[in-house]
Parts: structure tokens; C-alpha cells; sequence
């Protein structure tokens, strides 16, 4: 079973369950979701992202502790305590934005990567080397609750057909986000070139390490 | 439709399609597999891989131009011609090697490769970056006829064996044929730590970007 770190705190069960559902719905992953604590914004700026990093660590030490849990991903595009987490859990762990990063690698070889936030997540931006074409992100859609706005999807798409039209041979996202309003299936379907899914990136590196 | 290419030439139908086969038991992917031409001994040095690039960007060319396959890739660890195909064919073009070194990334920060030549693939260990740990490969498994032998999952256990415990968190194949002997499930299963096989890498990427 994949342990799913969300690094927002939240006590509704839908929220906290989201991209699990996907998962299993998608690519029949069992999974279990937790949260850290005290940060109902979740990772907004550097100094949140350093508040969370020792909460992810230790829910990524209990979890691994767990029979049941042989992996874990912090379900986030920042990446935070990518790397702590992987040296304290002692099993697999992973994170959404570096797994996305490495999907896109697969596919082409200029990616670009669409957002809400002003900047690019550095780790995604590290991984992809030479291979990063752009960042892009819309000036209305900046927050994940304007994503479900009647048009945001259109903004999304003027923003990757920039992309493409400018040599991008691969989408990439930069938050998970987009994974609940069905993004990545319109994009493709409109630019014909590959777009990579947040939860989608993690279910698959899940897919390579299961148990058989 | 995935379009395989295999990078030795046969007419032996069951070896041409054998990494498409286990694409379609395992992950139910509809593909076809064609082969270059004259090189019966496949890749096996610079000059084999040299006079193998323009009939690999040829091949992915014809493929491309046919309206059931979507992507293509290069079923070889040393992803010859990568880039070249990739930007004759206009469709997405990925490659063995560099899939498994990106799948790998994901797992973990300390990558074994394994293999059977003795030099490792110079795409695989450039993706892999500092993230890559060591090279190992046993010098009695060194053709792909070998690996049917008995003891050579033991062998290649021995290797992987080693590479843990100087610190390896992930070991990935260099070598297709690893796949056919199944040696994935019986190195997860014996080690512990997670196993990337090449034609399960190129599933993945395949994966990624199917028509919704």
C-alpha cells in the first residue's frame, strides 16, 4: 500500500483523499492519505516550506514504520523534505513534482511547465536540466480554487499552445491541482503533444515498485 | 498503437515481437515491432551503433508517417539515435535506456546499473547524473544467450547483492533481456530495494501519454 503525504492540513476526508481516489480509480493503487499539521495553507512560500519539512519527515517515519505502507510519496510539486524523508523512512519514497519531472524527461526533450504560482518549483526546474523549455502560468488562474472557474481550462490552453508553438515537445504541470479537472486529457487532446500529470506521475513510479 | 523498434535484425517473429509481447500481458499495450536492417548482431560497439543510427531514424520516419502509431521507441538500453529519431519522426520517440535511468530517478538517490557489457551505457549513466552509484556485471553473463543458463539469477543476485549493501537504494537493468527472465520480481523480492526493467520502463512512458 502507498502512503500519501498531503502537506496541507485538513480534517475533510474528500480533500485529504483526493488524489488517492484518483489513484485508485485510475490505476487500481491502494493507498492511505495523511496530512501534517497546523499548516491549513499548506506550502505557499520558503518560510512555510520550512515549517513542514521536519512534520513531513516524521509523518514519513511513522508511516514507514507501518507493515502495510512499503512506499511513500509527498503528494506535492515543491518536493519539500524530498530528500530527509528518503534517508529517515528507510523504504521508497518519492514526491510529485521531481516523479513528474522524470515522466516528461521520458517523452521529448524541451518541457514546458505550466502553473499557478509566480515562480517554477526549483526541483522540478533542477531535474529537467537542459530539457526545461519554459514556465508559464496564467495571470487569472492563481489559486487552485480558480481552477473549477468556467474558462480556466481555456486560460491553461492559450498557455500550453504559447508553448508548443514555441518548440515545446512535452507539458508538464506543476500542481496537483490540475489532476481533478481532467487537465491533462483536454491539453493533449488539443496540442497533440504529451502532458504529464501530477498524480498520474506518482502512480506510475508506485506501478514500478509494487509488490508482485 | 506503440511502434517498437528493435535494433537486430531478425526474421524470427517471436524474438522481433518479444518486448512487445510482454508489454501486452503486462500492460495490455497494443504495439508492432520492426527491425534494421543488415545488422544481425544488433549494437555492440561504436561502429555497430554508428551504421545503426540512419536506419533507425529511417524506420522511425516510416512509422511516424503511419496514422495507428502515436510513439515510438528505441527497445535498447543504448538508446541509439534518440535524438535524431526524435526530431525526424514529429511524434513523440522515447528510448529503453533513458526511460529506465528516469524511472530509476524517481525511486531513489543511489542507482546500481546492471549489466552484462562491460561498459555501461554512457545515456543511462549521464542521465543518472550524481545519482548514479556504481556499474556492476558478472563475468560469467555476458551475452543474452547466458541468461537462459541456470545460476545466472543468482549471479546477477550476487551483483545487486553487493551494490546494496554499499548504499545502492535502486537497482536498474542495462539490458533488455533481463526482462524475459524475470528477473525484476526476483530481485525486489530478495533484496528489498526497488528493481527498474527496461521494457517495463518503456511501458510506462507509453502509458503516459496514451489517447485518453
Amino acid at each position: 500500500m502507498l502512503g500519501i503525504i498531503r502537506v496541507l492540513t485538513t480534517e475533510d476526508q474528500a480533500v485529504l483523499g483526493k488524489h488517492g481516489k484518483i489513484m485508485e480509480e485510475d490505476f487500481h493503487i491502494q493507498s492511505v492519505s495523511r496530512c501534517i499539521e497546523e499548516q491549513p495553507q499548506g506550502i505557499y512560500n520558503d518560510e512555510s516550506e520550512k515549517a513542514a519539512v521536519p512534520k513531513i519527515v516524521q509523518l514519513a517515519e511513522e508511516m514507514a514504520a507501518e507493515d502495510s505502507i512499503d512506499a511513500i510519496t509527498i503528494s506535492c510539486a515543491a518536493d519539500p523534505a524530498l530528500e530527509e524523508a528518503r534517508q529517515a523512512a528507510g523504504i521508497p519514497v518519492f514526491g510529485a513534482g521531481t516523479c513528474g519531472a522524470y515522466a516528461a524527461s521520458m517523452l521529448g526533450s524541451n518541457v514546458a511547465i505550466i502553473g499557478i504560482t509566480e515562480e517554477v518549483p526549483k526541483r522540478m526546474k533542477a531535474v529537467l536540466g537542459n530539457r526545461f523549455h519554459s514556465y508559464l502560468f496564467s495571470s487569472t488562474v492563481r489559486k487552485t480554487t480558480d481552477l473549477s472557474r468556467s474558462g480556466a481550462k481555456e486560460e491553461m490552453l492559450k498557455k500550453a499552445e504559447e508553448a508548443v508553438e514555441h518548440g515545446a515537445d512535452v507539458i508538464l504541470f506543476a500542481c496537483t491541482g490540475f489532476s481533478t479537472i481532467q487537465l491533462k486529457e483536454y491539453l493533449q487532446a488539443k496540442t497533440g503533444v504529451p502532458a504529464v500529470d501530477l498524480v498520474e506521475a506518482q502512480a506510475i513510479a508506485y506501478y514500478l515498485i509494487r509488490k508482485s
